[in-house]
């Protein structure tokens, strides 16, 4: 019997058992029946290509992945693509340093821009953000995101139980979506960058390489809350903590996944807000989890929008990737440009088509405008004002937002027609007084104090 | 005007309003008209029953807490009572040390009691238990949880206000639940223990006393995971990690909410699974989480019954307690005896009536028993099968189980019934296979190995 069809049998009769006995010796007997012991974790593609008909991996927790009304297609992995990103050439790694707060706290942006980031008060400066970032830096440390496996590695005979698993482990921990993705190497960062003093005297001889080279990633994925960005303009003083509250829960699930992989005897390194070996938007693509927006570099999920933040957790355990996704989203950015519109920095284009960009096609938008905005923002702490407008971020339960993103995946007219349907319900517009739970501090947003 | 009514005239004009300016001007400007500047935050109670029908401050993002189908009624504030538990003369602090895992620590209890405990085996035996927890213990430094407040206090004019900005700002970091108490003063710990070697050796010389005394307690609970719960027997692999999901969860929130308060000008503590200087079940009780049950000291929510832990921050902050509540636990309690019946150890009483206890009645349970079936358990990690089988659990979002629990709390004839129902369902018994989304690895439960 083909290996195939021996896992799809005993799944059929095995539907939902998933003790670790029966889920080692289950897959020891088909793998030695098969001949495969050892071998059956290098092919998890083929794997996955027999045994589900969705693009993904089922979790026992989340059967179904949410997309809202979205229709999702699944896009095959290969080299020219990335999702629906076309790879062009040679897609260089980024050093941690050219990101862009570091750009600021190097000096290359104005002086403003390098005096906010050093004192770190684009965040700091009110006092909630500030106890949630301050928290999140807890797990800055290189012993919360790496260390060394335990020496016996758990036997994985099949991939696909173990993907499950991961991912039910992920929604135990109160991930709201978790994907798992081929590791892209250039989503690797080239270098980290060196320490503050270094970084202020622009310095990047004592940045360290980063060599590791880990073939698989899982994502997790938490909701900036919906009913704060109701209420938020998207550039006021809760905005940056709304990226801190899916930015430590990511971080916090991040470090317990890898960590558990590594005591299962495999590598594991987290990757989260405060230590990252590398960079977020491609491995979510490669997770299943969005595709890249008119923003340049930033993905949109189909239910969410840009309203997540990401953790990653890099691994060699054998696990199956899911496929990533295309709902349409390159046709709906090319006519919508409602971020454009309303980005306050005006770094977001409105051109109609994407260029070419370190050997991939994306919109030309400006990251330094973006980050020179939020960093120096007088008005508020940070900036999402292009997670607030986008119409797929779901505002409400309801037929009509679930019919209209719906409709949003069904090519450039319909596009343009949920626009202005969003448009119409004054969607990006609201602020929502009866959620507006914050305190804000006007007095605090300007300009550091020495 | 008197200053209740002045207060009540301002919410009724201002209804939804809470940006920080708003709550300060109007604050100040009440606070002045009325001459109370400096002395509202001294009587927050006043403003508690003026205001507020229910027995809580509501929440703007939760505005209504749910309590499952159970009728709630609330419980003034006195010194013969903290809520249904009845005080009958001084109740005495506890030492940290005489806690049940530190009294296996010591060598109090079975050798092989203290053996699982010093090498915390009975968590650390299973991965996944073992990755939560140790993420769990990078909050327990002093530093996590306490510092010096900032030099200025932020006014607090209406402390109804800032109590439900507190609790808005605990739902916003992912809080089930969350209640504010008067804090009990027998709720802190005597002393915190000492050193492990001090421990190890029985030897308490060292144990630092706790001397802080502080009025208020907010109180977080999460969830520790419906489907995990229905899925396991409640003392199998996967019981420590129900409860350290619900730990670290509630750690974090813990710690970036003192960290908050004390950035406003308060002093906060976080308390939490790895670092306490008070004992929940009281500060539970205090603010309006549960009642005491027939386990002895554990306390029962009315929706999640046993299926919670919480974390806390004691504070000097102005803030509105809640009230306490009854939804008739001990009636039911009374009769009911399902956790008795099912306790692998044999730890919980069967006796019908509460028994006079270091000053306070409670039911006569064993806490050496359920600690040394937890600690030595070699059929799982740890044990929470009372948690698994207390027909208060929710099992479902179903109308039956709203009405079961609406006819639990209707007293004793009706608490039979509710129990019988629960019987009849199978509740308590089920495995849910689907839902075992979980490793076992019975050949780690066993002994510790040297």
């Amino acid at each position: 019997m083909p290996p195939e069809k021996n896992i799809a049998a005993r799944q059929e009769k095995q539907p939902s058992a998933m003790s670790r006995r029966n889920f080692l010796k289950a897959g020891a007997a088909a793998a030695m029946s098969a001949g495969l012991a050892g071998t059956l974790g290098a092919k998890p593609l083929a794997a996955a290509q027999t045994t589900s008909g969705a693009g993904y991996v089922k979790s026992k927790l989340h059967s179904r992945i949410d997309y809202g009304g979205a229709t999702v297609r699944y896009v095959e992995h290969n080299d020219q693509w990335l999702g629906t990103s076309q790879i062009l050439g040679a897609v260089k790694q980024y050093h941690e340093a050219d990101q862009g707060f570091y750009m600021a706290n190097r000096g290359k942006y104005t002086q403003e821009a390098q005096d906010c980031f050093y004192h770190y008060h684009f965040v700091m400066k009110h006092p909630f953000n500030n106890a949630i970032a301050t928290f999140a830096m807890s797990l800055m440390p290189d012993q919360m995101v790496s260390g060394t496996p335990a020496a016996e590695k758990i036997p994985i005979p099949d991939p696909e139980q173990m993907t499950q698993h991961i991912k039910d482990c992920a929604y135990f921990l109160r991930a709201d979506e978790v994907g798992v993705g081929r590791m892209p190497e250039y989503g690797y960062y080239s270098h980290k960058a060196p320490s503050q003093d270094d970084l202020l005297r622009d310095d990047l001889s004592n940045s360290v390489p980063v060599t590791e080279r880990l073939p698989y990633v899982v994502v997790v994925m938490v909701d900036q809350h919906l009913e704060t960005m109701l209420a938020s303009t998207g550039y006021d003083g809760i905005s940056a903590a709304q990226s801190m509250r899916s930015y430590h829960t990511t971080g916090v699930i991040s470090v317990i996944l890898a960590d558990y992989i590594r005591k299962l005897g495999y590598n594991a390194r987290a990757h989260h807000f405060t230590n990252y070996a590398a960079v977020m938007p491609p491995l979510t693509i490669a997770a299943g989890l969005g595709e890249l927006s008119r923003t340049g570099d930033c993905t949109v999920h189909p239910r969410l929008g840009f309203r997540h933040k990401v953790a990653a957790v890099t691994t060699d355990m054998p696990l199956v990737p899911d496929k990533p996704i295309d709902f349409g989203l390159l046709d709906f950015c090319r006519v919508c440009a409602k971020c454009a519109e309303n980005c306050p920095s005006e770094a977001i284009t409105f051109d109609r088509d994407m260029v070419e960009y370190n050997g991939y096609l994306r919109w030309n938008s400006d990251f330094r405008k973006c980050t020179e905005f939020r960093v120096t923002n007088s008005e508020g702490s940070s900036c999402g004002r292009c997670m607030k407008v986008c119409p797929w971020n779901s505002k409400e339960d309801s037929w009509f937002h679930t019919a209209g993103t719906w409709i949003g995946s069904k090519g450039e007219a319909s596009a343009s027609l949920l626009k202005n349907i969003d448009d119409i319900f004054g969607y990006g517009d609201e602020q929502i007084e009866k959620y507006h739970w914050w305190l804000d501090w006007p007095e605090r947003y300007g300009p550091p104090q020495h």
